[in-house]
């Protein structure tokens, strides 16, 4: 593993390693960390800036005794303002420090990155319709802890999934898994693309494209809530009310499933389902902590 | 003691033990820092930017031998442009980190943090009518060394009142001691807000509201001078030379007097005045590094 | 060495003490960095943003075992927005560290810093005719490794030259060595300014002013290109292709000689030059870390 760029590149034995290392990971935090990567250096390059991302990676060095190098709004404090290309960018950066943490405004810019870059780059999302497979990796390792397995469940994506850059990389991952059903749960405006919908076919996985979570919500393990623009409904006659996790939507769901979301929220999860024990979401950001520490060390040991 | 959030939550006792901790980071600090907090992590959460306090809490972290996230400008930077909550980001931020550094741009950002934090939050000023207990307490912890004792002095502030997050916040600790004598002294229209003036009331500390500090410039152990704006006094007629410290004021002052500002500072204290021994605002900036470190380390201790 | 505030304050034997010591820095990199700097804070003080010059001094910093507190827009997020004087900011922010790295955006900035301050100042770059004198050490260490020496050397800089900070500190440098020979190459309304031609005449450090390279082109040691706005040579209808370095410039160039570049570059050096072993630019920023550590390391040392 050289660099971090999509979760296609992930197959299920690198994803089972991973989540024991985030296991072993979780009990080094509760021991205060440790010294073993304090030589690293790691460089935090946002150009949109994140300041929750950008923590969980920088908390996650630290843990692993590592330093960071930092910039929240690369695009207006650096050179890019001067018309330097990102090329460039990296390869001077990547003289600096022994990983990139890339967050850049366009599709495809990690994997640029990657294919100049002499240290690894870990993709931290790019553009709006393009990948965050932190994310999706983190997401995958709560699921598989509050349900136990991955293989057999019932996933549903709610909201506004056309450019859910999270939701497209946790489905990558879902799909290498064996009898998995997935519900995309939006308005026709804003279903899920039709790439997504092709891989899953290919790979045979079970879908279905609904309009309202009502039918599905007393048999789904996981229900994954993504952000919705309260304006891009409105603007469409949309009512918000069928996409909103409230105490009555809870109420009708399995004791044993999850609601999870990348966070921030808006309105779209009532704070009154924040004491439920199903609501997964800060859990699932904890988690974020302990596999972004498995990940880095893995790429700090695969670069030796 | 879980959280800073106000002066008033300060005793005698808990100041006393505050101020010998201090003193030995003090003498840390000159022999080059501990290591004794090398596994835990601040965060800098500063919705506001304020480089010089941000550096100082930064710089305690870093001679305690810990680790600091930051962010300066939260608000331009964060999931705060998305609309999350307060409460959302600290659950989140104190997933990643032993304790969080806010400032907040609305009064009480710190005690609703508090309530949902499990790290020590910090109160770094919230709001421009606020407090900001951590300045309070470097300035009484200078006060102390400079004037050898805290009861029986008279202590004069100057300056815009009106909204003085850290006179107010000094005031606070200053009525829990013995025989002290408060001036405020201000234009009528710029004057300290009454809810100071009944506390001091309810605890029998004698004020007096003052527009010049000729009367008593010759009296007092200590002015507080504050920042005032060139702007507010011209439009309201009032002539900037009563409220300015020069070199004619301080002749007039006791030889074993001293002069404090929070800083920065604008015209209200000419630079004629910075080589007097009575000009004690550098050695208070530096008592922040002292006091922050103390502050940092009973916390940790207190959560262990 | 207190403060390294400009390129005439070194003299010949400090530059080899420091060459020297940047070659052993070279080594300690090689092996993870040091830890001999520790207990040291260095503050980054950027009133004008450069993530890469930032990253720079701070992984120098990182690499040497110590710690870095940091603000990459001061001019936004700190008192200068009310006001307060560049010497109250540094004797203040020299209380919490040991070394403060400047990017001011008046000339003449770090020295009056380096006046007030009780820690080193290092000048990153002062107003956009002032000096950047860590940037021209580590141009020379480049030209001192890449070319075997320093004297009996022909240098071209070629670009807009009447502000290049970096050309004009490199000047003062290259003119302490023997039999120096300088060609400044650029439109005549864009031609190093007259103060720099002086210092020459006095040293007895021969030059020429040229509008084109090509008659050097085939001759030089070292091709400096700085950056060209586009936009100043066209509204000044100058051909831009004149001040180019492509595929058939760097054809002509002996085989033993280099291109450098301050970098960021725009368009005025083509990517298909980058493959070519005399393109010099990336691993001038490489050498960046170790003059950066070796300066900073010095002046720990001299300061202790």
């Amino acid at each position: 593993m050289l660099h971090i760029v999509e979760s296609q590149q992930f197959t299920v034995p690198i994803i089972k390693e991973l989540f024991e290392r985030a296991d072993t990971m979780k009990e080094i935090v509760a021991r205060g960390g440790t010294r073993d990567y304090e030589g690293k250096i790691m460089s935090s390059l946002f150009y949109k800036p994140s300041t929750r991302t950008r923590f969980s990676f920088e908390a996650a060095m630290y843990r692993l005794g590592g330093k960071v190098l930092t910039t929240e709004h690369a695009l207006d404090f650096s050179s890019e303002i001067v018309g330097e290309k990102l090329e460039d960018t990296i390869r001077i950066i990547s003289t600096y420090c022994d990983a990139i943490v890339l967050r850049h405004y366009k599709e495809g810019g990690a994997k640029r990155a990657a294919a100049i870059s002499n240290v690894p780059i870990i993709n931290a999302g790019d553009g709006s319709g393009g990948q965050h497979p932190t994310q999706a990796l983190l997401d995958l390792y709560t699921i598989d802890h509050e349900c136990g397995a991955i293989d057999g469940l019932a996933v549903a994506f709610i909201g506004a999934l056309d450019y859910g850059r999270t939701v497209r990389s946790l489905t990558y991952l879902l799909s290498k898994f064996e009898d998995v059903k997935i519900y995309f749960v939006a308005p026709d405006e804003l279903q899920i693309k039709s790439d997504i919908l092709e891989h899953l076919d290919e790979k045979g996985i079970g879908y279905q494209l609904l309009n309202s979570a009502a039918s599905i919500i007393g048999k789904v393990d996981v229900i994954y809530q993504t952000r919705i623009e309260r304006d891009k409904l409105y603007n469409r006659h949309i009512d918000l009310e069928q996409y909103n996790i409230n105490i009555d939507v809870i109420r009708k769901m399995k004791e044993k499933s999850i609601i999870m979301h990348p966070l921030p929220r808006s309105v779209e999860i009532s704070h009154e389902v924040d004491s439920d024990h199903r609501a997964a979401y800060f859990r699932q950001t904890a988690n974020g902590l302990y596999v972004r520490m498995a990940l880095l060390a893995m790429l700090f040991d695969s670069n030796k």
